[in-house]
């Protein structure tokens, strides 16, 4: 028997448990789930076979037992909660695999894996991890046969699936909700077009959107990343021209959007005292000017110049903005505390609403003096809202990289994401017959010249 | 004789030093100037008779010596650099003066001030300063009639003269450009109108300003300091409806220098790594969207929504923005480090240029059931480069209170703000004596509510 163990059974472990259940059998596999609360451990399980066991990662003794009684660990805990399982892994010499961006203390532990011969495979979920994965298998590809990269965008978007889509702002919360209001925070976005690097402050960020179709699913569009330039260097693509990679939401959801940031309900760094007796009203006439007249309403029309028969304004209505009877009752809350729990009146999924993964990779490369485009696209709708698309989109490379690790296919020891073709060959491959399947055509090389000038 | 040190004699000390050196032989002072490099210093005090010595205040044992010898230290250092002089004073018992914020370390002295009899006056130089002392002065005199405030607005600016006043922007700088660039950053501003708290975020911040009309002088706007509120107990306006501080700028100034705002140009956080080899084009570029074809001057005009025949297209002209030729010769600067120096080959001021300085009061009061309102404004303008209008609000009342101080005018002892009648009084009288005169007029309460409804 190969002993894994799982440490956390949250929103994103469900499609991993459920993989790891359904080839116990065939595989041999002895699976343990270790989390703090173990309801959702045993709802996950059902009557599967699996040990479900307590387990608090502050306690060293009880996770160091939990780790030495297994071969390989799969944390889906918070990124920050890794690094002690880390070090149990070093120290008994198991190999780890996470989906979380690898931190500056897990890289220390390089060496170590390599010279215990030890996987410690990271940022092996969606984004990051299919991205990593299906950006390298074009990238490869098409340096194998002679080609040299000279653009790459890359977007995704954790969205509501078309059939649940039943709001104005075409989007629901799929994952964490502060993570939303908050995006785009913390310092200007940094990309590269056409060999120029480029600047767009947080307050212009939502108005800089590009635009991308899906075949199928119609018109998508993206706002940049902070960072485009992270992974130059980890892909190879030192020389591209143009490194763009951003995020992915439904025409018109970014304009409404800049609206909150303009106005300044998005800001997190400072609270407000009277949050507590603030009705969703008053929230709103704050980062307006006083007036013992003028409604909020116009107020808020004028601020942001906002037409009469302007679409944007109902969604504003559609989330109740100016109900002057639900109170915000958060005490000292930031403004973006707030705007959190007025959005979440609207945009939580209800128990049948479905959730959707979008990708859309754009590889341009010239071969031959001749200058080729590749776009390669995802969807994956989710089936309800355990097994989510996000569940299964970050579990399952997750768990399939246990797999191949237990089983030999993947080999190299060390801190790593999967940008390798020993990882990601086996791993796209196996995940297109869960239909986690790319779809790619050649497209004429535009780059940002359409008019070929 | 009664010795005075004065530490640093940089651009604010110009008047503060003729004052005290003329008065020299009528009030028996002896006067010390200390400063790293004494050239500011020798040129200052002419053929006049003062010691001037080279002063590091770093080196412990220099700067201890002239402490002691000293009966009053007045520190023109920059604020960080006064405590080292302050702890000083309080072992050898000498007084202290400086125009600078309180720091929490300065502070921390009171005890120790107060219970050796010290008076460390300080924030007694114009904003902060002359803004205490007239503020007060009205504030006081309306209580002791049994008024009580209920608005209390406040408006500075460091301005050109109208004599010298050339440009489309109608501003040089008259002080620190950096400080300008910056203006506003690290945070929303806050402030109170009618009873209600409302937040401005940076980036809305210069198109929520206000107009002032300064008799003979025409109209001013203002943008809202980032915090309103920082006085209101200090002042004890604990009851007041409204309670705004700003900052005034010509008309106009603001909504040219919100484009810069919009497009990231202000951005201090990060640097551009190219920026020794950008050109002021490339430099505006970089905030743009990529085009192989497109002006940079017309993506910066449809990024900003600027119309054919709006004059504040001028305004970016005259500053040569769109200039390939110029070069920022700035090596890994942040965007604010390059605007500013776009902005100082037009805004600096020439040899023969006039500052002014422009400070507006508004106090609402209730008296008998009736509502009232005082306004108060003051306009200082300079002489020429060494007498600034700035080196005047600053430089005389720091000498003014230095002098009471010697004088036993003000004796009250402890780490203190130009607040109380005791230190007003006298030194408002002796400043209009130095054309430092506020004009003061009755106009009726309107408060947020013009049409009175």
């Amino acid at each position: 028997m190969r002993k894994i163990l799982i440490i956390g059974a949250g929103k994103s472990s469900s499609y991993l448990i459920k993989y790891l259940l359904d080839k116990s059998q065939s595989e041999n596999l002895h699976i343990t789930i270790g989390d703090l609360n173990t309801e959702s451990a045993k709802r996950l399980v059902g009557n599967a076979k699996a040990d479900i066991i307590h387990l608090d990662i502050f306690n060293n003794e009880s996770r160091v037992a939990a780790v030495k009684n297994a071969d390989i660990i799969v944390s889906m805990l918070p990124a920050r909660l890794h690094i002690e399982v880390a070090k149990d892994c070093i120290t008994y010499k198991k190999h780890m695999v996470t989906a979380s961006y690898v931190s500056e203390e897990m890289q220390e532990l390089d060496d170590a894996a390599k010279s215990n011969g030890l996987i410690f495979m990271n940022e092996i979920g969606v984004d990051p991890g299919i991205d990593h994965m299906s950006a390298m298998h074009v990238i490869d590809r098409i340096r194998d046969k002679g080609g040299e990269m000279i653009l790459f965008e890359s977007f995704t978007g954790g969205l509501v699936a078309p059939e649940s889509d039943n709001n104005l702002w075409n989007y629901k919360f799929t994952w964490n909700p502060r993570n939303v209001v908050v995006a785009g925070q913390g310092g200007a976005a940094k990309f590269l077009q056409e060999g120029q690097f480029k600047y767009i402050p947080y307050h212009r960020l939502f108005r800089r959107t590009e635009f991308l179709d899906v075949e199928g699913f119609g018109r998508f569009e993206a706002y940049a990343n902070r960072d485009s330039l992270k992974y130059q260097n980890v892909y190879g693509l030192e020389k591209v021209k143009t490194l763009y990679r951003g995020t992915m939401r439904r025409v018109g959801f970014s304009r409404a959007w800049n609206v909150f940031v303009q106005l300044g309900m998005t800001d997190d760094s400072y609270t407000i005292d009277d949050s507590a007796n603030m009705s969703y009203r008053d929230f709103v006439n704050a980062f307006l000017p006083y007036s013992p007249t003028d409604s909020v309403e116009l107020k808020f029309r004028h601020a942001l110049k906002i037409d009469q028969d302007d679409i944007v304004w109902d969604k504003f209505l559609e989330l109740d903005l100016f109900n002057p009877k639900k109170m915000v009752a958060l005490d000292k809350a930031t403004p973006a505390q707030i705007l959190q729990k007025i959005l979440m009146d609207s945009w939580t999924l209800s128990e049948e609403d479905k959730d959707m993964i979008v990708m859309y990779h754009k590889f341009g490369y010239e071969l031959d003096g001749q200058k080729h485009q590749i776009d390669s696209t995802l969807v994956v709708v989710g089936e309800d809202q355990t097994y989510t698309a996000m569940a299964k989109t970050v579990g399952l490379p997750v768990a399939i990289a246990t797999l191949d690790i237990l089983n030999g296919k993947i080999t190299t020891p060390g801190v790593q994401i999967p940008i390798t073709k020993e990882v990601y060959t086996p791993i796209l491959e196996e995940l297109e017959t869960y239909g986690v399947v790319f779809n790619e055509k050649e497209v004429p090389y535009l780059g940002y010249n359409p008019l070929n000038l």
